[in-house]
């Protein structure tokens, strides 16, 4: 369960980081070979766009598919103790760390601009906040909500974060998704439960009232964190993007900082902040880190519709690889689910609005 | 599972009747209303067929869902110890004499033409034997096909049906559907078996090649005897289809007699005919003799692609309405296999070429 939430808090996480050297190193390359074909009427910069939003697409589905690999080992390999608040605050503290290392490299190689430049203005700033507080809440929720839903129940509760961001992502970012791509991204959804369900999933139906409510208001909480997230990325579109995410970093710093006081001030206090780390937390950590800075290039380079398929599909495909490191056994419902959600890609391609 | 066999005989079977009175009826006030309009430049003739293609499409999937149910009340009502055959016998025989019965009507009201005569050439009547045939091949097989399938693994495979009709509607008829169709008509196949799905559908997957083979196999037959059953119906459109259904049932009572002979001959020796009927076999043979006729009509003014979207959707309505009847619990597979058979059903509309 531990992983399970670190992992929860991450793949619907707003991130950033420093890959974006390799990024900004690409769209040099990319700058002079622009006016050549320019000249030949070739959408060069469009063709570099979509390859960046493929690489950082791609980084995230290998990175949340390790993940899931990740929290399956740890399982097999015995249960952890360590609290998952200081875990948090670890990934948020690389990640903010990642951020700032990029950027001296930049200031050293292009010189300190307004875009690349760390201190903001007061109404820049004060955006940053927010995602990280709806996040410290959704989490705080999740506490309550067993009271009402066991563990796999809330696993399928959670697909309605795909709808919620849909609806969220149409209303507050106001960008249209063709009739095609909503039949696609209704598909998402059903393909994704599909593909979990087991012989208990029935249970879930009878959830009372007050649990639906509290699982459709976390949905909406991680939507409109997603969601908001792009909007404080794209708001400006030439800042430099690990301005952007130290700035969202911090904040995710301060408020794992308040969560370690809320849920484990006794056990740190008592065994101290590392208590229970092993390797493989480490490799976790290391992991969500990545990941993160991964979510966060979506944001900025795509979307959080990409965003959305991308860590759906890497749910499938840490089933298959499953498959051959642990032998698990693929279910008909996740082969039926699969495939749902291999045409819901299809047509959120082919639907594509023009 | 004798009420499942029939059902399964007439649903994916060819048919036709005697409803064609009314179509016939409303073929007449279209006659007139047609000059009427085409001085409007009003696509009226269009319309017509569209409302026709309505009617006999929401006729077809009320009979099949109703047919259902009557199956669950034979179910509730204890065991029926008739002979499959011999209902299926008296369904071709109720068709054929409904056939017939229109077609004294229409003689009386038009006169004998080139276009309602009953004699025909050796060229046509020689393809209808050809449907008949393939469904005794296919129900002889569904005998051998237990040893290697349960009942309910067997309802699971038939849902490779859906995909066979479309192959075949494809090669053989030669008729394309738009990539958004295809989409739609494999969610249509993941929907259906994703509503099926209980707690030992799994099973199906362990089933042994021999067993796969003879399920495509059937699945091939069924299919192909609709696509060509499409092809015979269509050749000749100006043909009055209840000559074509009485040709048809012609061949299906000869069939069936055949069945009776090789199934249950011992049985109908010593026990008559007419053993184990009861009020709801007489319903059911009823129902099943309409719902031929509908999916003849279907074949002649929709096609294949059309009886299937009504068959599947048929199944889901015969759930929800059970939900009252019989107070039945409906599965969460239940409900993401009927949402992915809705949004299907909106993409087969969405994605027509143009």
């Amino acid at each position: 369960m531990e992983y399970r939430k670190i992992k929860d808090e991450l793949q619907d996480d707003h991130v950033v980081a420093s890959d974006i050297e390799s990024v900004k190193g690409k769209s040099h390359t990319v700058a002079s070979s622009n006016i050549a074909m320019a000249t030949l009427g070739v959408g060069s910069g469009e063709r570099v766009n979509w390859k960046r939003k493929g690489v950082v697409t791609c980084a995230l589905t290998i990175l949340t598919s390790s993940q899931a690999i990740l929290i399956v080992w740890s399982k097999r390999a015995g249960k952890y103790e360590y609290s998952v608040t200081t875990a948090n605050f670890l990934v948020e503290t690389l990640k903010c760390a990642l951020s700032f290392l990029a950027l001296t490299r930049i200031w050293k190689n292009e010189g300190v601009t307004d875009d690349n430049r760390l201190s903001t203005t007061y109404d820049e700033v004060k955006v940053f906040p927010i995602p990280a507080a709806l996040y410290l809440f959704k989490n705080l929720l999740q506490y309550y909500i067993f009271a009402y839903v066991d563990a796999p129940g809330y696993q399928i509760l959670k697909n309605l974060n795909i709808i919620s961001t849909g609806v969220l992502y149409r209303i507050i970012l106001k960008k249209k998704l063709s009739e095609i791509q909503w039949a696609g991204f209704i598909l998402l959804c059903c393909g994704c439960t599909t593909a979990q369900l087991n012989s208990n999933s029935d249970r879930v139906l009878q959830t009372s009232l007050p649990g639906w409510i509290m699982a459709i208001v976390m949905a909406l909480l991680s939507g409109f964190a997603g969601v908001y997230t792009e909007a404080i990325i794209k708001k400006r579109p030439s800042r430099n993007i690990n301005v952007q995410n130290f700035w969202l970093y911090v904040f995710g710093m301060a408020f794992n900082a308040i969560a370690i006081v809320i849920q484990d001030f006794d056990a740190v206090a008592n065994k101290g902040f590392f208590h229970g780390y092993s390797f493989i937390t480490v490799l976790m950590i290391l992991n969500h880190a990545l990941s993160g800075i991964a979510v966060s290039m979506v944001m900025k380079y795509a979307d959080n519709i990409v965003k959305v398929y991308s860590t759906s599909v890497a749910m499938l495909l840490t089933a298959v690889v499953s498959v051959f490191l642990f032998n698990f056994h693929l279910s008909l419902a996740f082969f039926l689910g699969s495939t749902v959600v291999s045409v819901s890609v299809y047509l959120h391609s082919a639907g594509k609005l023009r």
